[in-house]
C-alpha cells in the first residue's frame, strides 16, 4: 500500500508521530527504573512538553487532510490492511481532535495530582484524602465522554479507549455468565484448597541471584529474546514496548521471602513482552505493527503465567530444574503438591495477590463500581461503603482498611477508568485461544512437558501477534479460534483445573 | 529578571526547548548503556525525529521575534545575568539560523554514515575505507562555516561551536609555549621513568566487583551526589548531563588486568560529574544553568583526574584503602613508587592512553592537521603521511598501521572538527584553577591528605559551577583566578610535579 502516495504519506507521518511517542516511552521506563531520584521534577518537565509535542502532532489539521486524502484514495489500493490501517488511525485522530485542548491538559494536571493523592490517602488509609481528586477525575472524563461520544453511553466511550469495539453490555454479559461460575467454585474449592498441607517450601528464604537465574531462563525458554529486550527492577512489574519488536523491556521485582511472585509476575511480563517483540517491524509505529487491544494484551500475559506457567504440563518440565536451585527446600515435595501450592484458591482482599478463581471477581466487582460512579448513580462520597458490600456479596470477606479496599488500586487515581475490564476480557480470550491452540498443536501439553515452548509461541505470533491491530479484537477471536469469544471456554478450564488440582 | 515578561517568555521558551533536548540526551544515554542491539534501527529513527523537531524549535522566526523583544526590554533589567543570558541564547540562535536545514540535515546524514565508515576503517586499519567521508565531512563543515561566519576564519568559526570567544590564533600562543616544554621535559623524563623498576603491581587480576567499590567510594568522597546522577558500563566512558543538576550519570568500563583505567577514567567522568551536579537548578536548561564551554568543562575532568587523582595528597589518604582491596599486589608498595607507577610518562601512540606530558602533545598534533585539513593547505589524501610526520617530529614515535595513527579517534568522523583543542585548554584551565583554589583554601593539600574534598568542591562550585554561562570562559578565568589564561601555569605545575615525582 505505500506505493499510493497518500498512503505513504499517511504511514510515513503516524510513524514520526509514533517515534516521539518512543521517547516518550523511554522517558516512563527509565522513570520507573533507573532515574536517580533528584531528577524527578526535571523528568516530569521533560514528559510535559514531549507529550505536549506528540498531541499537538497527532491532532493537527494537516493529518486530518493527510487521513482524508487516504480515505479518498482507499477504493484503489488493493492490500486489504489498507481499510484496517486507516480505521485504527482514524479512530484515534477522532478521539483526540474531539476533546478540547483545555479539557486534556486538565486531565492530565489532575492525573498527577491524584495520583500524589491516592498515595498519601493509600499509605494513610484515609479516603477523604483521596474523594476529592477521585470526585474530580469522574467528571473530567465524564465531559471527556460527552466530548467524543455525543449521545453515546458515557461508559462505553471510555472502555472504547482500551477495547476498541467492546461495549460495557458485553462485559455485563460475559459477567453474568462466568460470575456465578466462579462464586460457586470458590465454594466448592476453597475448603479443599485449606485442608491441604501447608505449603511451607513456598516460603522461607530464597536468593535472588538464585531467583533470578531460575526466571531469566524461564523465559528465554518461553521466547523472550534479549537481543530485542531487557528485564530491570521496579516497584510495579511493567512491561513496555519503547520500540517494538526491537526494543521490549520487562519489569520485575524481588521478594526473597516468597519466590512465586517474582517469578509468575516476569512470566505474566513476559507474556506481554513476546506479543510486542512477536509485532510486525515492517509496520512499527503504524497500527498493523500494534497491539490490537488491552485485553488481546492482556490474554498473552494471562496465557503464559497461568495456563502455561500454573499448568501440570510446565512444571512436569521446570520442578527438576527448581528443586536443583533450591534442593533444600524442593526436594521431594512432588509434582501435586507443588501445583496445589501454586494454584491455591482463598478468598482474599488484594486483587494483584488474588488466584485465577478470585481475580475475575475483584475485577467484576470494579467493573460495576466504576460504571455506577461515572454514570452518577453511586455518589464518590459512597464508594468505600458500595465496595465493601460488593466484596461481602462476592469474594465473601470485607476489608478492614480502606488501604485494603478501595485506595488499594492506582488506575482511578489518574483516569483509567472502563480500564479494568480488559483485564477480565484477557481471561477469557486467553482460555479461548489456548483452547485453539491445543486443537491446532499435536500434542501441545505433552511438548511443554518436554520444555518445548516453540510451538505455542509460533502459534501465537502467526495468528495473534504479527496481525497488529488488523482486525479488531472481536473479530480477530472469530478469525482465529472459529467462533466469538464464549466465556464458556474459560469458565471450563478454570473449573476443570480446579477440580483435578484440588481433588478431594 | 523573570518579572519581566519578554524574558519570561524568553526563558520559558528556551526552556521548553531544553526538555526535549533533554528526552534527546536521554535516548542517547540508553543507546550507549542498556539498549538491546535489536533496538538500533528504531532508536536511530527516534533521535533523527526528535532532532529535527528540537532544531525546528531552536531556530523558529517565533524564537527568534522572542529573542528581540528581550533585547529591546534589556536596558531596564537590573539583573546583570539578563545580558550574559541573553547574549548565549542568541550566540546559538543566530549560529542555528545562518545554516541551511539541507545542510544541517546532510551533515547530520553523512555523520552517521562516516561514523560507521570509520568503525570499519579502524577495525581494518585500512585508511582508504574512510578517506571520502572524511572529505566530504571537512567539505560540509567548510560550508557550514561559511554560512555561520562570512568573512571570518573558517576554523575560528568552528571553534567558537565549542569554545566560545576563542580563536584559532589562541590556541597557537598557548601551544608556541607550551609544546617546547613538553617535549623537552618528555626527554628529560622519559630516561628516568623507564629506568625506574617495573610496576608489575599495576598490572595482573583485578575482581572487578572489588575495583566497582572502590572507585564508588572514591567519587562519593569527592562529591558526586548518586541521588542525582548514576554509573553504568559502556564501551566508551563519557558523562551525560541528562537533566543537570538533578539527572547526571557517569559511564565506565573495567578491565580485570588494570585497575587503573577504569579508576582513573571514573574520577576524569566524576569531575564532568561534579560540574553537572553543581550547575544552578534555578536556571536549568538555561545558558545560566548551562557549562560555558567545553575547555572549562574539561578543566573539570582534568582538575579531579590528574592534578587531585593523581597526586600525592590524594594518595597519601587512598593508598592504605586501595592496599585492603588488593593487599596480595600492594602490600609494601610504599607511595613513592606507586606515585611513579601512575605517573608513567613514556612516548606512545594512543592519545587516550597518553600520560599528562605527552597528551597535550597529541592534542595540538591534532589541531595542527585538522586546521590544514579545514583550510585546504593539506590535502585529506595525505593525512596519514602527515599525520606520521608529525609523530615523529613532536612524539618521537611513528605508528606502524593507521588504525594506531590518524584513525584512532572518532572525532572528526562525525564532523567534530575544532572540539580537540578544547581538550588542551582542559589542561590549562585546570592548572590555573587549582593554582587559585590553593591560594584560596587554606591547607588544600593537607586536607586532600585526610580525605577532605569538600573545601575544593565548595570552592569549584561556587566560582565555576553555579555561574553556568555567566561569563564566557576566558572572562570566567579572569574572574576567579585574577588574570587571563596563562599557559606558564600549567607548564610549571607539570614540570615541578614530575621532577618530584621521578627524581633522579
Amino acid at each position: 500500500m505505500r506505493e499510493h502516495p497518500a498512503f505513504s504519506r499517511l504511514i510515513d507521518e503516524v510513524q514520526k508521530v509514533g517515534r516521539l511517542d518512543s521517547a516518550l516511552r523511554l522517558l516512563g521506563w527509565d522513570q520507573e527504573t533507573l532515574m536517580p531520584a533528584g531528577a524527578a521534577a526535571g523528568r516530569a518537565a521533560a514528559i510535559g512538553e514531549l507529550t505536549e509535542v506528540v498531541h499537538r502532532r497527532s491532532t493537527s489539521k494537516e493529518l486530518g487532510e493527510t487521513i482524508a486524502a487516504a480515505e479518498a484514495a482507499l477504493p484503489g489500493v488493493a492490500d486489504p490492511r489498507a481499510a484496517a490501517l486507516l480505521r485504527e488511525v482514524k479512530r484515534a485522530y477522532d478521539r483526540k481532535r474531539k476533546v478540547p485542548p483545555e479539557l486534556a491538559e486538565e486531565i492530565a494536571r489532575t492525573s498527577s495530582l491524584a495520583l500524589q493523592a491516592w498515595k498519601e490517602a493509600r499509605a494513610k488509609s484515609e479516603y477523604r484524602i483521596f474523594r476529592p481528586f477521585l470526585e474530580k477525575m469522574f467528571a473530567l472524563r465524564r465531559r471527556e465522554a460527552e466530548a467524543i461520544g455525543g449521545a453515546a453511553d458515557l461508559y462505553d466511550v471510555l472502555l472504547d479507549e482500551y477495547e476498541p469495539g467492546c461495549r460495557g453490555r458485553d462485559i455485563e454479559t460475559y459477567a453474568a455468565f462466568v460470575k456465578p461460575v466462579l462464586v460457586s467454585l470458590l465454594g466448592e474449592i476453597e475448603p479443599r484448597a485449606a485442608r491441604a498441607k501447608k505449603n511451607g517450601f513456598l516460603t522461607g528464604h530464597f536468593e535472588q541471584e538464585i531467583q533470578e537465574r531460575f526466571a531469566r531462563r524461564v523465559i528465554t525458554d518461553l521466547g523472550f529474546d534479549f537481543d530485542r529486550g531487557r528485564v530491570d527492577i521496579s516497584t510495579h512489574p511493567f512491561c513496555s514496548g519503547i520500540g517494538p519488536p526491537g526494543d521490549v523491556r520487562l519489569t520485575t521485582r524481588y521478594s526473597e521471602s516468597e519466590f512465586t511472585v517474582s517469578l509468575f509476575g516476569l512470566i505474566h511480563e513476559a507474556g506481554h513482552g513476546l506479543y510486542e517483540q512477536g509485532l510486525d517491524g515492517d509496520w512499527c509505529e503504524t497500527p498493523l505493527g500494534h497491539a490490537v487491544s488491552m485485553g488481546i494484551h492482556e490474554s498473552q500475559s494471562r496465557l503464559w503465567e497461568n495456563i502455561v506457567g500454573r499448568g501440570r504440563a510446565f512444571w512436569t518440565y521446570y520442578l527438576p530444574v527448581l528443586e536443583e536451585s533450591y534442593p533444600e527446600k524442593l526436594a521431594g515435595v512432588g509434582l501435586d503438591s507443588f501445583l496445589r501450592a501454586i494454584n491455591g484458591v482463598r478468598a482474599s482482599l488484594i486483587r494483584v495477590e488474588a488466584d485465577e478463581v478470585t481475580y475475575n471477581l475483584h475485577i467484576l466487582l470494579r467493573f460495576e463500581l466504576e460504571r455506577a460512579l461515572l454514570s452518577g448513580t453511586l455518589p464518590v462520597a459512597d464508594l468505600p461503603a458500595a465496595w465493601n458490600e460488593k466484596m461481602k456479596e462476592t469474594v465473601g470477606i470485607v476489608p478492614r482498611r480502606d488501604a485494603e479496599g478501595c485506595l488499594q488500586d492506582i488506575h482511578w487515581s489518574f483516569g483509567a477508568i472502563g480500564y479494568f475490564p480488559t483485564y477480565f476480557l484477557g481471561n477469557l480470550y486467553a482460555a479461548q485461544l489456548y483452547e485453539a491452540a491445543a486443537r491446532a498443536i499435536p500434542d501441545l501439553e505433552g511438548g511443554i512437558a518436554r520444555g518445548e515452548f516453540r510451538p505455542l509461541r509460533d502459534w501465537l505470533g502467526e495468528q495473534v501477534h504479527k496481525r497488529g491491530a488488523e482486525y479488531p479484537a472481536q473479530e480477530l477471536c472469530r478469525h482465529v479460534t472459529g467462533r466469538a469469544l464464549d466465556p464458556g471456554v474459560f469458565a471450563r478450564y478454570l473449573t476443570e483445573k480446579m477440580r483435578r488440582i484440588h481433588a478431594a
